[in-house]
């Protein structure tokens, strides 16, 4: 650890946010697998310079622990429903735990029948889902993998707000460890709104509309409002399939019906996301029919496609940043970092 | 069949769009089977109002089976690549027979295994991809669909077309008969383009670039350069994903792949899409862990959606067509029906 007290900016390494973020979890509830498994997720997320879906978030898993909303002391139940269909049960547990249960089983499954799913149900879902589908994905398998949320983005030619954000990722093996994309269907991010408040800037062109269900291009009335699907009703299509998919097929809550049910249990602010599903499915590339030769072709479709002056990848930026952080390691906000060290019982070491 | 001079439409039943497109089909060199089935995916395209997938195409069908592009008289082989993959090789044919016989088998290994997919090989396909997963929605079974083709959407960041306009189609089931999406990777769709540049119109903004790589709104000069795909790097992420599904993983083109096969085959302009691949995929939702509840539950979820005042949904537009289609006919231009009858052998009737 080493602090830079002028920018207020801590350097750390991922083992110490694994640390941390591990006593932190289990002095809040957690027993020692959820813990490991919740830590695990968001040091992950700060090796890869994804900060939104790091350590950032874990004060309010803390607080969700702490009142109740989320448990950290149970055991994920795995139930095979069919031969490629396996459900995890999170228990309202964080979902890292069910999530690491739901990848190993149906990575077997995938290898066995050439496609498998997991239903992972009850869960509070925060991580990044390349987050979730990276390790099959370096294994060899093709990963698709989806959740729903609360209500933020209004249905196409509607002004109000009702799918989630609904991210979904995907993820293909490569040669240089893969391809993921993993985006919501969301135009913008909601954090990016929520910085551009912050800044006083305006919201990009399409970002969404305001409580009036007018568009408008002030974020402070989107995060009200409701946001824009990314590409219209296309973007839209792909929200509204994803709570099919998490929601209805699983039976787990939509978001509208994960936002009222936040609302009835008048779940405090910033207690990290609701009980939902996720469904994952993988799926083993060696089973399609061209187990010789779909690296080669993996690779020359990449290399031309990379070739394309100014293309951009999803994934590159992340690969950039873990190489550049497993360097320098990750910095942190000192404030967070006091704070998360505080609730892990720590004692302040300058 | 009806005629109206003035306007040089004609009336016509689906049945008699059958019966004409296959023997229209049989005399070009298809076999009973090849003939049926294609004929039967123009016909319901044409119920439903869709006639950019409809008989419009089959004079281009006609032509690649008589220069040999595309064969009609494989009889398309179907092997178990896992107990959840079928493999079905089209043999170059087109894709309606191929797509049937994958459809009868997935929609068997869904409802044993859960989930199950179907690698569709060889076959010029080219029908709307929901008229393929149509049939599977309606038995009950959620399905996924898409296919890549030959370049003309340029990926994010890039200016040269490369992916090709790499349809996906999603389907669940519901009480009334299903909710479908199918859509392209591109912002607009390519006829549009077409028509567009036809009546001196402009291309909406952001549809793509001219050849120089410099975005315009001039529809011919996009045709000639690179669409670009719907909600930007989102959007591309989409078509870089079908571009995996339906060509590498399967051992089939990429569009890229498909483009330079076209040219060194020299295939003649107008005679329909490249041979390549389709991927299938089928799920058992009463084997997802909520058997009892996710018919009502789906209700429930439609019926909130729907209730959303200015909500656009996928698909309705398509029922309306389909119920006054029922009532009216199929209307068609004259000079495209007086072509096919000729092609079908038949005399004029007026």
């Amino acid at each position: 650890m080493r602090m830079d007290a002028e920018t207020a900016i801590v350097l750390v390494s991922p083992a110490e946010i694994r640390a941390v973020a591990e006593t932190a979890l289990r002095r809040a509830g957690c027993d020692d697998a959820n813990a490991r498994a919740t830590a695990q997720v968001l040091a992950r997320a700060e090796e890869d310079g994804c900060a939104s879906h790091g350590l950032f978030r874990l004060p309010g898993f803390l607080a969700a622990l702490r009142c109740g909303k989320a448990r950290g002391d149970v055991a994920p139940a795995a139930a095979r429903l069919a031969p490629g269909v396996v459900r995890i049960d999170g228990g309202r547990a964080l979902s890292p735990l069910a999530t690491a249960i739901a990848r190993e089983k149906i990575a077997d499954m995938a290898r066995e029948s050439g496609i498998a799913a997991a239903a992972i149900t009850n869960v509070h879902h925060f991580s990044a889902l390349w987050v979730d589908i990276e390790p099959l994905v370096e294994s060899g398998l093709g990963a698709l993998c989806c959740t729903a949320y609360v209500p933020f983005v209004a249905p196409a030619g509607a002004n109000r707000r009702f799918f989630g954000t609904n991210a979904m990722a995907f993820g293909f093996p490569t040669a240089d460890g893969g391809f993921l994309f993993d985006q919501a269907s969301a135009a913008t991010a909601r954090g990016e709104l929520q910085i551009a408040a912050r800044d006083g800037r305006l919201a990009p062109e399409g970002a969404g509309v305001g409580p009036d269900g007018a568009p408008t291009r002030d974020p402070a009335q989107i995060l009200l409002g409701a946001q824009s699907p990314f590409g219209g009703h296309k973007g839209s299509s792909i929200a509204l399939m994803v709570e099919l998919l998490a929601g209805v097929l699983i039976g787990q809550p939509t978001s509208p019906e994960a936002g009222r049910e936040e609302a009835a249990r008048g779940a405090l602010e910033n207690t990290g996301p609701p009980n939902g599903g996720v469904l994952m499915i993988a799926f083993d590339p060696d089973r399609f029919g061209d187990p010789e030769g779909w690296r080669a072709h993996g690779e020359r479709f990449f290399a031309e496609l990379r070739a394309l002056p100014g293309v951009r990848l999803p994934g590159d930026r992340r690969r950039r940043e873990r190489e550049r952080i497993s360097r320098e390691g990750v910095m942190l906000p000192t404030e967070l970092w006091r704070g998360l060290r505080f609730e892990a019982g720590l004692r302040e070491t300058s």
